[in-house]
């Protein structure tokens, strides 16, 4: 890096209520691209407003916007890891990408496509969905660079399922699609916070032929946040990994925002601490989904999605910088 | 009609927040066919949730089970008409027909299919919305029984536009595909309560080709329900009319649960007695749609739609009954 | 008078977020009666909270602190009348009465003998409900004061069924209660706002053998607020009125906070200058009942309703000031 | 069981946001007699519409509408105890009971009366409530068949206080009053999640008397679910046990629409982890109630009561299934 | 004008919820400056999200976003007046303007320095606010380019009041303190839509002192718009203009999401219309102000703000088009 | 003590829901003074309805009426340990302190002479905010009677951040204004429940000089209660206490209400017994700051904050009865 990188708008000059609406109050493309001409952009940020992929209730379309309003109290020091998310690598904010709401297959292809190109210059990509529909033309775009993509994917739902209404790309299929596609690393690919109702016992069978692990929701109460840091770490090893966040997650107590909640999730505590765990990992790129705003109150989803977001930006700065495992006081108590 | 129709549930023995969901609590189709063997149903409701149609703010696919439940409080006798609704003929509630969320298309096909099989005995077909998508597989339907149709559309929008990304089937386009099919009575359709911005004077140039004259909302302002309601009977004579409600042709303070919302729309008093008007014209079909209750609050969008379900409840009634204009003290001041 | 009335906290000094939780920032009774002890009280505000006798949505047992919330902006200068409320009379605040949540029965009785109690000395009473069973005892207690009383009631409904799930008192039924037992002027009472489906005709001319007239909502629309406020001073003459209002009279999208909202409602604007147009009426107590708080939003509902109270106040200022018909741009508009 | 039970709307056809406005999809009693006449139904959903005993925020009324709206994800497998609710037992949705809501006495006769017919047949009740008066006729009902019963109560409340207002018969009271009629066996009944402020140490001293033990929201965080369990095992043993769940025992963050919120309550995996820790012993009858869906939002509570339902369910489905003791992930979890 | 204006995103390819969150999708300054170099913008919309100034319910700095978030279903012909807002003129969407938020002197003039040097290159200027303390600086920077302004002000309060706790600026004192400085006409300003409770008659004394007429909001009632607009006209004759809209002269109905809201307010169609009216005269600049996003609802105060805003453009790029009175069906009503 | 304390609203003739708008619906000051003559007032309640200090989401000036509606429910005994807030002691409600909102210097001045005034007589004061400004005029007051005051902080932000828009007082900066001036004890001071990204690391550095120690909210899920309890009352000592809970300290979830949200916050449940933990400590005043209700759904927020204040109350009474360590089954489980 030759030039100190572009950062959040300056707090001391504008309220953090007003200015930019980008992620993070942090500079648009355009703008970084006049100021540091010719300089690597280490992460760019994009929402994809889509849902024409979802089962229930819609909505995701307007996630992007609502998680960046959400992200506008974010501030430049991760006290938690000690990182510096906005400055020890160059973030820019590029904005929504428009793609037909009425053809999915055609969303799907405006999606690899962008994805290609935004990460041609070896930037990561960090998406604001949008629904879940997305993971599969990001695990495309990333399989042609990465090879075989180990997938850590934070959901209540399996979204291995097989068709529905014949439809073959839906929210809840990607995992399913990629695995045949064969862009999966089988060995290393896992869900965390699975729970609730499935259809049967094949759900969970071909889910496993499919290359997952699980670690249900449970288990956060049954055992610790270090212990499944563990064991991600111990699945996940040094895989190139997709870090798809789908915000159901989360308790709808904590996430009312969403389109196919399920009860007894996690809190946003334990997501934030389970992805500082991450830290040293080889995280390629990471997204995340299933942000409803019109079922969400006071931004508390869009917030926690927010903060998904910053955990992910310390992970790649902490990666830019050279640190290789989790660090400052989450690190000290993770264990790692 | 040779037995009593089966009316609502018997409101001294259930409460009316109890009870069946149904539209009005009124009893389901198979209630009425095991009670009536053999006799004919003159108004079938049908819920359609279906939203994949949507530009803006998704949601209307739970519309139809919102309308149901801002509908308890309808009772049966209609005040402002001297009619019975409940009674004077044969209502069911059909429940809710399944289509297709990700294939427009196929869901079109559905509809059409189902507004076919559920009027080959003559019945009357309510349909609610869903989005305004399904104008079209329904104005198909009725053409195969009667000829052209003069559209009665209420609305804030034209939704003559051609197509979006491509797609020629969505909620804003149904009218310009009925219309190019040759469904449309182009001398006798139009739209009531257009406001807000368009593209451009082509919109409107293109509307009057496709056979639709416009009474815009603000006329309402400067002119009287009166006159509106003499200008409709004039333009729809003894055409079959189809009279289609999407309910933003209300203010978005009236009905804000909706995916359109435009300033400057009509009230719902506005609303209940222009159709008030309607009674001794031929309508053959009609629906209510776009309710996105997800945006609504306190069912105040619901319970304009009910009341709105009502009001086609009440002319078809009069019709069965051989009222062949405005009655009650609505017609008394309507002055037809 | 000999001294000048207790009025509203000091604005200068309490922000109107702040102070006293009463209506309008006025004093407590007891404030009054320690300031200004041995002198008459005009005025005596009563909060009820008590919702039994509901047969939807239930609620309105917070009523009182809800208006009295919504009531913190009102200022002491009725720009529209020319009127002083707050300071040409002595207006006090007696908080709340505790009723059985569980005993109509008991509950009624409760409210009568209150009523007596509080107007033994010849205050008014402005009561803030609470749902409409209140009335029955209200006028009950007038009727001992004043003989029979005419009733003009704001609302959609007729509240003159009779019984319900076997319950004589409840919120549908007060005022065909009050006329069997002879307590209403039968050639003065009406009812304004009626609108929404009933159960028959007979309804209707129930309403009528008890002794009532009907203004529906829809005469807002064909006629005018000057016509409609003529009509009933003429009804009402030199009769003692009771001013019942049902804040449902208003259109859902003016007051979702209600328990029987009905579509096709009047505006507060109407309700307001309709009010106002009382002036000079021998108005002997009014009611403003049926806010249910969990269905309100913004205070949208709440602040109609005080704003209601405010106008009642005003005409009750108006009288103790002499003046003897409706007064300021709002007299001159309504042409009385 | 001599024909496979009839099962939940066909998902391939409907989409959950449509079809019936059953619990879980499942089928209404009708169909169930149509398509298996004369063949046992296992459990029979009912639900009981009634709130007129609450003491502070009413709505519960509008709860089973609400929970059945909220349970249209259900998925028919339950991955966390590998138990098949919907299939391995003939479950019916009975749809609502009418009771009269302005007399507690005569609606607890008639619940009760109801819950004898019901479960004439052999069939477990799961009762949607409505408010928690629903306890004792259900306990009436459930004593004369299975004679003293333990009653597992999850509530932040006791429930055993004595009159209010008089009243003997309320939401406070049931288990006072079911102890003292010798309905509950106090040998094996307890509370689970009780907190929040009490009148005063009498209200313990009683409570003990009358034969219950208490396991408080607090011991959630000092203990472990695994040790909760294995006490309330020990406490139950194998009497016949009546599960009664008020949702306010949920924290008011994860159950915002309910009457009575305390501060400190439970999480949703806490409770359903309880829940699933019963599976083996001899649970004869269940309710959830408290729920009131005007503080819902984005039907986070509903969704919670739904979980507990789904439980219930899979605890018979269990049972009916010879499975003896806790299974599955939970089942290992919990160790019992 | 030398190139065809840049107008707002291309909607065939951006979906509206999509794309740059901008006042009406329109561009970016940054973006019109390298579009066009050297030309001239004819409009410049700037955000001040300050509310510093209000008295009672804050939250009006919010409003930018709001407004902004709600504008994105505008699109660029105006079919009421047969205007093109968008490409008739150069309008650019400037962002927000940063101003302290703890010291109000220092707020004001920081904006007025700003509208200084927006307006130097003769571009108008649509302020989003921001609560109504920031007309004040406005009305200073016309008053150096224009002279004495003939203030047009839509409110519900006249914003003439003297100090509150000592304060000289706030939200409720622009226009005395404006009239005070000299900067108003004081033969050519209004008020209109005025209504709710005063402090005292001396509240209309001093505002007429101060150079206002006033249109109370029942004249809307009373009277019809077209005799308004022609009173405005009148009024207003060829002087410059500032249009000075608080969202609050809605009905709480149609704004809810505003500070200081009060009952009997106008309808937006009412709002719209007047606007219209004023077409052909000089305005020369216009604010819309005291949107407070934390009380609205599915956006309805948001979408109001939008389209007053988008009335506002019309004017101008009728103006800028050359046509001198109001045109296209509102006109033609107007009968101006 | 020479009379009994005059306690709460007789629940037995007034409902709850009905009655004082007082906290817990204990006495006004009036009262209790009337009532008992001479005697000690032990604890002053006082709301301070001023959110000028705020930088983000403004609305804590409605906080006071709000935790009081949300304290009603609040009953005498605490059963967690075993203690008699309302009766062991004199609590008075002292209604709200009128502040000026424009002008915060003096609001601080006032806030402080307030403070003096009501601590003359040796009451302790809880204070219902309000922004956490209120906590440099709270600390200036008590260091006058007590010295050095140990600061007992829960919150998400550390509050010792400089100046903000070159404000010195707002709401980020009372700790660091307190520790400059020497109000604070340096070596027993701490934050607890700190979390959300920082400026940077100086923030943490300065923290430390300014004489806080902290504890993170991370520590409640890696460690426990009883360790943090522990740390807690190791640091504090016997110092006298200022125990300020910001109710963001909570997770959104579960204090949607409030002005700066950040994800991953505590339970209240974790709060309530951190709280508890403090009994038998010195606690010389307490303030409990930033509801902010207009974001606040169900009163989820106000009912934590009420609860906070109960047990604020409760470490006095306990005191006040001679009990000097944790008690009841909060203090078993404590372990102190």
């Amino acid at each position: 890096m030759t030039s100190q990188p572009l950062g959040p708008a300056d707090y001391s000059k504008t309220p953090r209520y007003a200015g930019p609406p980008t992620f993070g109050l942090l500079p648009r493309i355009d703008e970084v691209e006049a100021e540091r001409p010719g300089e690597k952009i280490d992460v760019k940020v994009i929402g994809i407003p889509f849902d024409a992929g979802v089962s229930y209730r819609p909505g995701a379309r307007f996630g992007p916007a609502h998680i960046r309003q959400s992200s506008k109290l974010l501030r430049p020091y991760n006290q938690a890891t000690n990182v510096h998310p906005f400055t020890w690598q160059q973030v820019a904010d590029c904005g929504d990408l428009g793609v037909n709401p009425f053809d999915i297959e055609e969303a799907i292809t405006t999606v690899e496509a962008n994805a290609d190109a935004m990460r041609a210059d070896g930037a990561k990509l960090l998406t604001l969905g949008g629904d879940h529909t997305l993971a599969l033309p990001n695990l495309r775009s990333l399989h042609k660079t990465h090879g075989k993509i180990a997938v850590l994917h934070f959901d209540a739902h399996l979204d291995t399922w097989d068709t529905y209404f014949g439809a073959p790309y839906t929210h809840g299929t990607p995992f399913r699609r990629a695995s045949e596609e064969g862009l999966i690393d089988m060995t290393a690919s896992m869900h965390i916070g699975i729970r609730g109702p499935l259809y049967g016992e094949k759900d969970l069978e071909d889910d496993e032929v499919l290359g997952f692990q699980i670690i249900r929701s449970d288990e956060y109460q049954f055992s610790s946040v270090q212990d499944i840091v563990a064991r991600m770490r111990g699945r996940l090893g040094d895989a190139p990994v997709y870090l798809s966040v789908d915000i159901d997650v989360l308790d709808p107590a904590a996430a009312p925002g969403t389109g196919t909640p399920e009860a007894g999730g996690m809190t946003s505590r334990e997501l934030l601490n389970s992805i500082r765990g991450l830290q040293g990992l080889n995280v390629v790129g990471a997204e995340i989904v299933e942000v409803a705003p019109a079922y969400d109150h006071a931004e508390v989803t869009g917030l926690a999605a927010a903060h998904v977001g910053y955990e992910v930006l310390s992970l790649w700065a902490a990666e830019n910088n050279g640190v290789t495992a989790p660090s400052g006081p989450a690190g000290d108590a993770l264990g790692v």
